[in-house]
């Protein structure tokens, strides 16, 4: 995920085609590989990518590997718009922004004033384009600002639970990569832990994280508003004021990977230029570890796109994944299935 | 630990008495129980006290008890300083700090005309009695700047290595509590996940808090610096620059508990009016949680401090403690031994 370039992303949202369900691609679902195979990765074609991953992990894993490397060091961090779920036609947390600028609009008059919101509210197409990220901060500040966290995970779960994708029709939460919950598996069935790095607000992807990547709160690093502590007739509050804490994006992610982790990870996971430096960071190419960028070229079943995306950026990162020695994935050829359901890709 | 009340703290270090340890108390390290109990929490003494822990653990780990938890809620959160180990006469850190100015100064002349760098670097007691939280800033500014992660981490190692205590002679870390080292290990044993929450700066932290209370990095929360990522000659460097970004202490500790674990926990344990906010946050009274407060009342095995200490100040806590329910340690009556090693009482 890229935040940087979300100067005419924002702006997309009205220009979504809704409800365009591609129709379904029956060549993944019934795919087994011969039954003699252990159930590693079954979702992954055979073939150097996923040879690269098992490679890996055998290497570090064996005790009499010279690559060893002990349990505790065995941190995994993943990117996750784009990497574990998709980011199409924009991230869906701005997709819920968004939502409740519509929501709240009736109880702010005031908004119909001001920029962006009014265009926003009225769906003004023109003005839509206009949008920066400098008008990004003010939808989130706008709609998060001053709510308790209980009151905001309520509000978030809310809509996973009932907003939908306009192109699958699905809850968000539906669009997961299956083949990147099966490497999340793998890895903590070897001993890994899982945490998340991504450049999104950490707060809505720790309200589903747990349940749907097997990855806890508390192994949840993202981006960060800030908090305000109080006895709010004598019941302690935390509170969303306005103000960002840390933007967990770019050169911020090593960052956020000392502060809340503490170790330098041995496998990481990304798909864009946002997750550029975190790779650097974890395999540079002179130590034991793997990097992974999954290229997202599947027009048909999910999306293509890469240099020229507004979302989801990805040129550096793909330039310099040859001579880091990082591994490419290629959605079209590497993957049997998309999505967990059987009714989509 | 409370980093408020620091203005006279500083320049304590110049009047610390050294090497005035204590006759060792022979009442602690041979006491047993009962045989037939089993080895929980052996050095605490049979009380109520004692009793509350045990208690709540039964509660919230037994299947068929109304209170049950579920493991993966089963966050305990611990301060450091003065709670984890001992903090006087001076918070651990600053007398790293100390040790650090005094280390560099031949090599920054100007520090000579720089207050209060000159006042530590020639024991101006005088001066040192005017140092206050800004000042102290500035001595962490100066000299952990500049430092990458690996120099600071190595720096830190060093120190941990070879610094003594002024009382009792010994590396710091042997002054971590016996007995809050079985709550540790009780705790987890109980599938309870151990965090630290400090108002101390996490990297120091984290590089014991593994091998001396098993608590790995990604479970460690403190006050954490600004740090910078870049490419160094191309190799992935971050850089401790200037400035705070997060002073985990009293109402920053719930705040810190929200961004770093992501969960409410339903055990707090703390000293200090440092700890209120994080203690009202975890156990307000309403809800199953316990809630800790170590009173420092041992002057003869340890100290005597509370309401008039400049470290690890204690009183509104501790006069909250019976409205929340909040259970009250007294180091004299409920430790059979305070430090692990035999050597020590």
């Amino acid at each position: 995920m890229r935040y940087m370039s979300l100067v005419v992303v924002a702006s997309a949202v009205a220009l979504t085609a809704c409800g365009d369900r591609p129709a379904q691609t029956s060549s993944a679902a019934d795919q087994t590989t011969a039954a003699a195979s252990a159930p590693v990765l079954p979702s992954w074609n055979e073939g150097p990518t996923r040879q690269s991953i098992v490679d890996f992990v055998d290497r570090v894993t064996d005790p009499a590997s010279p690559d060893y490397v002990t349990p505790s060091e065995r941190i995994a961090v993943f990117d996750n718009d784009g990497n574990l779920w998709a980011e199409q036609p924009l991230y869906f947390q701005l997709l819920f922004a968004l939502d409740r600028v519509r929501a709240m609009a009736d109880d702010h008059p005031e908004w119909r004033e001001t920029e962006p919101l009014r265009a926003i509210i009225e769906d003004d197409r023109g003005a839509l384009a206009s949008i920066g990220e400098h008008e990004l901060v003010e939808i989130v500040m706008a709609t998060h600002a001053g709510l308790t966290i209980d009151e905001f995970d309520a509000i978030v779960a809310e809509w996973l639970a009932t907003a939908t994708h306009p192109r699958f029709g699905v809850p968000f939460t539906e669009l997961v990569y299956q083949p990147m919950l099966e490497l999340l598996s793998y890895l903590r069935n070897n001993e890994f832990k899982t945490f998340i790095v991504s450049g999104g607000g950490m707060d809505m992807i720790r309200s589903f994280a747990e349940r749907v990547y097997g990855i806890p709160p508390e192994q949840v690093v993202g981006s960060a508003g800030e908090l305000e502590f109080a006895l709010v007739e004598g019941v302690p509050t935390l509170t969303k004021t306005p103000g960002i804490n840390f933007v967990d994006d770019k050169a911020g992610k090593p960052v956020g990977i000392r502060r809340f982790i503490g170790r330098r990870p041995i496998l990481a996971s990304g798909n864009s230029n946002g997750d550029l430096q975190m790779l650097q960071y974890t395999a540079p190419g002179d130590r034991v570890a793997l990097g992974l960028i999954l290229h997202h070229d599947d027009g048909e079943r999910e999306w293509a796109y890469d240099r020229a995306s507004h979302v989801g950026r990805l040129d550096a990162a793909l330039e310099e994944a040859p001579e880091r020695g990082w591994t490419v994935i290629s959605m079209k050829n590497d993957w049997k299935k998309v999505f967990p359901s059987p009714e989509l890709p």
